[in-house]
């Protein structure tokens, strides 16, 4: 049965792969929630599952279940009311550890084979997993579908391809024969065994917690390790109905579920701590603040550690042929999902003696308040921008956006709130534009939501200073430029790369800064603060595996 | 010229590439001194070359130099009265920065064409480098010249391969296209660069000082990291040539020799930790005591860190069609480098009951005693057997002689002192071979030097799992085993998949358990606490660059 699972989807992995390889446009899943693609009431029947999941006990039996927990709160104003059952943390890692025995012999194929069954039926959810993601980060229904579901997927399925590569590198058998003059060779046989790290643990984050969870998942589970994933209490859903589809095909494929269980916990208890510090786990993947991402690194010594964590993100304006074009994709990125993304542009870099353009010099000025025009426009029809901004996280972010206002900076576009025509009780806020001058230290931290900073420099090379600093020293997930000077160019793509961050160039059209695309953009460098790994390249799978040889004379 | 080096050797790196991923036997340098190979008067030339090197300051020009150190002893019985010139911290990890702006830039074929040069030289040095490592490990020459020269330029390669063939996958540019329904597709491109992470440090140890540097040295190298090396205070010379010859190349190639220097240092000082702590050192590698090896893991946070450490190896023997096969076998193996290998058998494991063999069946103490009398026999005669044994490294580990003869347990074969017939001075001591019980807590530590323990169990299943629980708690870097049965054989590699320990099978030939042959053995597994990496894998050396990219409309 579960090799049944790797011969039907082969065809699949092996497009994955090459994919990775090229690094060209490719997905499986369509990110389109289009009939054609999934179905005519695929819609409405993931609507009405999601529906008939509130103010309910979550349908999941967890062994050692010890009373439940859960108080979720959707953005958009009310509570979800589900429960979930609440495992202690030791109970957790004993099931895995009892998992872990027959799945760790199963082997690659079957691990890749269960992973990716795993995938496919995840995206035939993909309507309910967007209605449980779009009510507990806030996206907009359009966001949540995509990158809740089949961009999630992509990344799922880009680690269980590279996964899947570096194990399939490992031959089962090699013949040594080594030469002896004119004696007889030496021969040996040697066998070869891919074998688990143990235990792995994925803590979810509550703006992306399919997008930013998969990617650790799958690279563990296809590599042969148990996986217990703790969502954050925010947004346990998405990950729990995760965990329920990963365990309907453990069971089919003749495993105890429990290679895959769900640590739901209480806000601020310890269960992350405790779990992470836990001798036997091995590998683990996080998304969330710097805080916490640097304390795992600083105290899970017994795992392997990935973390995603926060950077200031930098723009750089140095001369355009088409201005309106430039602040029309700023505009968007800032605005979408209310800035709430790691990859969101913060401080935006023009020299205040103003940039070149097509129609000749466009002053400091003039270039940010068409930036703040640019956003009032595209926040100017409430009912369609609520689509794009969704609706705020948590009420922190908000206090945020005060907390910016109250730096007392020129204002180049003040956040509004709006009503949602159709959430009475959802939090909506359009960005805030703040004018700053270069060396501002308030600006050099994140600012995390929809706040943004046009920041005067003295020139570009002084832009490009700043932000190749800011880089190494903050960290940063995105830097966009720019410029229709080759050599400015040419001195922007050192910087990103003696600082480490990908760089985007004269994004004017329907490319954002803010996103990047499976099997090509790597996500993330691992090579600046922001994050310790990117999503994803070998270096991202190859430790979650060792391998154990046996030889002998033959 | 530096691109002239990779075109010159892209045959030789294409068949390393093939090697590691067949597994079979492989090596461009031949493991024999003979003539034949290396040339009439390459014996003569290397012992001139080592001879003229002796009592004066190494020919090494370091920036920054601020005086000199050097007190290397040969276990042999004299000083070498070589000096170096010694460079401070700060210094060194400065002049690396600033030769780093260049060398960065250069990319993976010219990092690897240079470190494929460098490894040519090193070969045609051989000779020299075997009296270096003779002179500071104690190695018997022939050892000496193998592991410390063509076996050691074999594991340089084999991570320079991995390096390779980790980055030859990261195109240098991709078309991405991406349909849009009716209207144009959206056409980006998008340019890989691939970046090292910066400075590297390697720690070497003072009994295999090339063949555990080799790999860190230039799997950093071939991508793009400057390289710092520490050798022991005690072993320095082999690693002052590497360095010597690593500085010719660059220069010939046009870099700043300091993308390689050496920091030698006095004994006892903190230039390790000083090295280790810098926030400009990224990559650490190091072989030696689990007490170092855990003080980087915890310390040096800001950088990756490849340890090799203690380990205590195991040795199950449940029947053998071959008994004298097995002692012979093992005794070689206790006796080759008086123990002073990370791979040296400790713990020999024989059901108290006794073992069955093709002669029937044979008593615990029979065993025990074939074990120590093949011990006796091989050392037998000194002036052939001094050959085998080389010297003793330091006075240390003749001191745990003593102490592992004061522990009072019975004596299968003591450890002889014996005088070298060509060097007076010589520190030479045979195995010590100790009868213990299962459970003693003298013998779940390692007794580095050529120490071992014949352990009576209770059964073979006892055997198992004694072996495997100390893999699992103390590490371990080799396993070995004997059975004619294939049930036991099965339990047996399961207890090594469990505990992640490489096994060996029934060895009564010429092939022993301290031995890996690179291409073919992975060396350590990365899986037990002998050693967080393998030699070499995917996994140690994807991480030592990222991939920083720049997209753009097209």
């Amino acid at each position: 049965m579960s090799s049944d699972f790797f011969e039907r989807h082969q065809p699949v992995l092996e497009r994955a792969v090459a994919a990775a390889a090229d690094r060209g446009y490719w997905s499986p899943f369509p990110e389109s929630p289009s009939p054609r693609n999934y179905g005519e009431t695929a819609n409405e029947d993931g609507r009405a599952a999601f529906e008939a999941l509130r103010g309910k006990a979550f349908p999941l039996a967890l062994d050692g279940a010890d009373g439940t927990v859960g108080a979720e709160q959707s953005p958009y104003g009310f509570a979800l009311g589900i429960t979930y059952p609440r495992v202690r943390p030791a109970r957790l890692v004993q099931s895995a550890a009892r998992a872990q025995e027959t799945w760790r012999r199963a082997g690659p194929r079957v691990w890749v084979g269960v992973s990716m069954e795993i995938l496919a039926r995840l995206n035939k959810r993909s309507f309910e997993i967007a209605h449980a993601v779009q009510h507990t980060t806030g996206q907009g229904f359009m966001m949540a579908f995509q990158a809740g579901g089949p961009h999630a997927q992509d990344r799922g399925l880009e680690a269980v391809a590279y996964a899947w590569q570096e194990m399939a590198r490992i031959p089962d058998v090699a013949l040594w024969e080594k030469p002896q003059g004119k004696n007889d060779p030496i021969k040996m046989e040697k066998r070869f065994t891919v074998v688990p790290r143990g235990t792995a643990l994925v803590i979810g984050c509550s703006t992306f917690p399919t997008w930013n969870g998969y990617p650790g998942l799958f690279a563990s589970l296809a590599t042969g390790n148990t996986v217990i994933i703790k969502p954050h209490p925010a947004a346990i859903l998405p990950l729990a109905l995760t965990v329920q589809v990963a365990r309907e095909v453990l069971k089919e494929a003749g495993f105890d579920p429990d290679v895959v269980q769900l640590a739901a916990h209480e806000a601020s208890d310890d269960t992350a701590q405790q779990l992470a510090q836990d001798p036997s786990v091995k590998i683990i993947d996080f998304t969330g603040s710097s805080a916490n991402g640097n304390w795992l690194e600083q105290n899970a010594r017994q795992a392997q550690v990935y973390t995603e964590k926060a950077g200031v993100n930098q723009v750089i304006i140095d001369s355009a042929d088409d201005l309106k074009g430039v602040v029309r994709n700023l505009a968007f990125s800032l605005t979408l999902y209310s800035g709430q993304m790691c990859t969101a542009p913060q401080n935006i870099y023009v020299p205040r003696d103003g940039i070149q353009t097509a129609e000749g010099p466009v002053s400091f000025d003039d270039v940010a308040a068409a930036l703040g025009t640019a956003i009032n426009k595209l926040c100017a029809d409430p009912a369609k921008v609520v689509e794009l901004t969704g609706a705020i996280q948590n009420e922190g972010i908000v206090k945020r956006v005060e907390q910016a206002r109250a730096l007392g900076l020129p204002v180049l576009a003040d956040s509004q709130a709006l009503t949602h025509p159709q959430f009475e009780g959802a939090r909506v806020h359009t960005p805030l534009l703040l004018r700053a001058e270069a060396g501002n230290p308030d600006i050099s931290k994140e600012w995390f939501g929809p706040i943004a900073f046009v920041v005067a420099t003295d020139s570009t090379e002084h832009s490009i200073q700043l932000a190749r600093d800011s880089v190494i020293q903050h960290g940063a997930l995105s830097f966009s430029a720019y410029t229709t000077d080759d050599t400015v160019a040419d001195h922007i793509q050192d910087a990103a790369e003696v600082s480490g961050v990908a760089l985007s160039l004269n994004l004017t059209g329907a490319v954002f800064v803010n996103q990047t695309a499976a099997f090509s953009d790597f996500h993330g460098t691992g090579a600046n603060p922001s994050a310790n790994a990117a999503l994803s390249d070998s270096a991202f799978v190859s430790n979650r595996f060792r391998v154990v040889q046996t030889r002998r004379h033959v």
